[in-house]
């Protein structure tokens, strides 16, 4: 049997590999356009940041030997044809017609089996100046290395990143925080990361970049690239001009599935992707699919999607070796779960965000919730951030949203939900989940717990949450008709208390006896840090017969990490 | 409606609370013979290491109010009864005889419903000189702070600990790290954490002791401590005796159910603890039972067990107030889920061990793994170590235990774990689980993956795995039917190389070339750090013919990280 492998790096050098160690006899020819092959793409941003020294760090095994050609010959056995075109699948005769890119010489390579792993494209806008010198795309590690060099030369002083998305963030981060670079981050959309977090969470992250000296534009309209003599000088929104000598354009990326195409396979016209079964055939049985460049499944909404991502397309790699040796192994989908470190904060989610489950046609809702890490006795315990997505006909989890600490607190949170969604648990089933307990590591009852305990208070109707975005209008109006409690120590509330007429002070372990105090025919509104003191204030005052009682969601923790607020 | 609560810890101040906070009307009283109440009981060895300054913040919320009687009757609205030991309780009638501790005064306290939360009490061993002055267990915070007075006057200069399980260890790191005491550590089992690990990994706590300069003494018979003049001076083993001026027994706990049996409530001979169905209540459904004193199912097994944790107390509490409430809400069992930090080290697991599986009567077997918890190239990435018990006919996971840097990459691992393992999954699901990837926190396939490929490699016939204590053996016996190679860097092979006869060099990313040299008459062992290489090497002999290759599993990192193999 002869095994052709279209693309060398994660989801294509996986599958070459483990049909080799599964059938060492089978003939496997790994066929890739670039040189460079098999490096940690995922590992680019920390290559430019320089926390990855060298490129070669990227390729290295973790015995530190390089996944070269040589390697992939003399250690896994495997014909490794890098430089190669793969310009034509027939599927007929199954062969792959191939250009060898140094020599310009034409082959056919025929195949057994065939696995496409082509990977994706980066996303161009279509702009005036998009071919000026200096601006770039992260398509591969040769785009990277040109950037660095250029960097360590002293030829960027003012670079800018078109898109707020996971990589161009950490794009973001590499150029400010090791070379100290005033970043220009313009994003389309009026958050960052439009498709993974919800304004309530992606405010936290934007207020990080500015406290880190990012000019973050959001809702940026970019008009034009801006060149001199064939260089970038700048870029131009519908409102201003932001001078730049390196432009990286970071946008998403699209499924590279011209191959697939012209051989016939099915590709989506809806997502782009190559269809393929949970086997990861493709139309053609014979053709195996993976990585970037399919669709996949979604396991909230039952849509396909595609997910670019390096977990799915090593992942989906051992699937693909797995059956082509004769076994069998599947690929259901996905729930989307991401991780990432923005300079002092991680970020990560799983599942929808609050819009995407409105867009989905859910009947979305959120909690909030504010928790220190570790036990909040516990010497050096910090705050993280926590949302929790749930449909409120069904109690299902939708998604699940966590900012917090460079630790892996986040990476925590995130690896049991998404765990677990695809069990498609409901609010009581994380209430239920049994998470392990230390004071080093967690409060008795874990931030996961918390949060669900919060979406289930509002499923029972336990109180009626209000968004900041409402509370922060009547502060600021002085809305005569809201009654505003701090109920914190008169230190912590004093901010409030001094600056916004509606708020009064009512200390929270005292609250009771001064229940004649609270007028009955205002909105109450009550604050605390983190809405816990809060909400049982609002069950005493429902029990005392107040109807119009509101708790802020996440409490006054939220707005102030929004940079509201804040003294 | 009147509830009374008997025990203002973690599960009866929890139901206390949620019951005051459903149904404010409702009169809540809280019964606790101590005075000091609601206190983090887990928070203990980090009060007495000094990590946690002051007895007080181990009773503080997460807003800086201590939780003492004044704060849950102002705060929460409940009649908070400290000193106060419930004697016995008339199901007929209704009532709680208590008594007033510091006045002797004796009362019947009516309830509509009652709620048990006697938790546990410290197991004593029963032993000569158990009385004398200095021998502790922790039973409550006081004996905690009498422990860190005597510390902090001078008066501990050899603290000894009976018993190497969580809090044993706990307590040992308190009296080590922070007060730079010479601890001597005995533990009766011949390995560490003995309900918690199997020995491949407890050997790595072992040696992570040793290297604390902890004086650990496994197998240890005690006959006596010994005292002079009412006070302890040290502990007689079998084989030798042990100077002490503080000996601290930390061996386990049992269920304090006296008032629940002479209420006459079921409680269980063979697990101790009071017999509760899934909503919590016990044989009297007006009366409920959580935390430490109660029995709950094993979700692995389906048995009934003991499992005394202060997260499930906290769930408990929860469900309990729920009920009270006019609610429905249930604690279907445990998965024994556990984390904890030993010096730079987290160690944590869920589920069985391989010996308790094996005793359950599972077909039970186990896979080791050794991976770096960040992405290879990431800068400071650490190794850490995962082992995964399975059973060989099911496929089932019926454990994991995970040990690594004391970051919270560990959580991570045993939250998607436990969070799960009551879905009953196979190693397929492992291998099939979406977890999130970024270099900064883990590899594209997370280490839980990779441990599940080993697993499922196993299973698949795909290599032989040995036992590094075989191996060991092999080695140290230089035994000539063993051929064993190290695929290893030459450098890095030198040691055994040298030191054992047995041992022939052959660099793995050579190994196709050498072919001709491997004997077909021994045993070949094939070795390099996490056994991935030796995998797939074993892969590759195997399709040459060779039919007695065996891999050690997990690599020479397992033994090295014991202490042996080291130079």
């Amino acid at each position: 049997m002869q095994v052709v492998v279209i693309g060398a790096n994660a989801c294509g050098a996986k599958a070459a590999c483990r049909v080799k160690r599964l059938n060492p006899k089978v003939e496997v020819i790994l066929i890739d356009k670039d040189d460079l092959i098999s490096y940690g793409a995922c590992g680019i941003p920390y290559f430019v940041s320089g926390d990855v020294p060298y490129e070669n760090a990227l390729r290295e095994t973790s015995y530190h030997v390089v996944r070269d050609e040589k390697f992939f010959r003399n250690a896994k056995g495997l014909t490794v044809l890098t430089k190669t075109l793969a310009e034509e699948i027939d599927r007929k005769r199954k062969t792959v017609r191939v250009r060898y890119l140094d020599s310009g010489k034409i082959e056919e390579i025929p195949y057994d089996k065939l696995v496409i792993a082509t990977g994706s494209k980066p996303r161009i806008l279509n702009l005036p100046g998009i071919d000026l010198e200096g601006v770039y795309t992260i398509s591969n590690l040769h785009k990277a290395i040109e950037i660095k060099e250029r960097i360590a030369r002293g030829q960027v002083e003012k670079p800018l990143v078109i898109g707020a998305g996971l990589i161009g963030l950490e794009m973001t981060e590499a150029f400010a925080d090791l070379w100290g670079l005033p970043v220009t981050l313009l994003e389309y959309f009026p958050q960052v990361l439009p498709k993974n977090l919800d304004p309530f969470t992606a405010r936290i992250v934007e207020n990080h970049l500015k406290e880190k000296g990012i000019n973050l534009v959001l809702n940026a309209r970019i008009k034009e690239i801006v060149g001199k003599e064939g260089r970038v000088i700048g870029v131009k929104t519908e409102r201003e001009f932001y001078p730049a000598d390196l432009v990286l354009m970071a946008v998403g990326v699209e499924p590279n599935t011209e191959l697939a195409k012209k051989a016939g396979l099915l590709v989506s016209p809806l997502t782009g992707g190559i269809m393929v079964n949970e086997r990861l055939q493709t139309s053609d049985p014979d053709i195996y699919a993976g990585g970037d460049c399919i669709e996949v499944t979604h396991l909230i909404t039952g849509k396909k999607v595609v997910m670019p991502m390096g977990s799915l397309a090593n992942r989906q790699g051992r699937v693909i070796g797995t059956n082509i040796a004769g076994g069998v192994a599947t690929f259901k989908g996905t729930v989307g779960a991401f991780i990432m470190k923005c300079f002092d904060l991680s970020v990560g989610g799983a599942g929808l965000t609050l819009s995407q489950a409105k867009a989905e046609g859910f009947f979305a809702s959120y909690a909030l919730n504010n928790q220190t890490e570790r036990s909040h006795f516990y010497p050096g315990a910090e705050y993280a951030y926590y949302a929790l997505i749930f449909d409120k006909k069904t109690t299902r989890i939708l998604g699940f949203q966590a900012i917090g600490p460079f630790t892996d607190g986040t990476l925590a949170r995130i690896h049991a939900i998404s765990s677990i969604l695809p069990h498609k648990p409901l609010v009581e089933d994380l209430i239920n989940l049994e998470l392990a307990y230390a004071p080093p590591f967690n409060s008795a009852l874990d931030p996961i717990h918390d949060t669900a305990h919060v979406a289930d208070n509002i499923l029972r109707g336990l109180f009626e949450p209000m968004e900041w975005e409402e509370v922060l209008r009547r502060l600021k109006e002085g809305d005569p008709n809201s009654y505003i409690i701090d109920l914190r120590h008169p230190k912590e509330a004093e901010y409030l208390v001094k600056n916004f007429s509606n708020v009064k002070p009512i200390l929270y372990q005292e609250f009771r006896y001064h229940l004649d105090k609270i007028p009955k025919d205002k909105d109450i509104i009550l604050i605390c840090n983190s809405s816990r003191r809060a909400y049982e204030v609002a069950r005493l005052l429902k029990a005392e017969g107040f109807e119009r009682v509101y708790v802020p969601l996440g409490g006054i923790s939220f707005p102030r990490k929004w940079g509201e607020l804040v003294k």
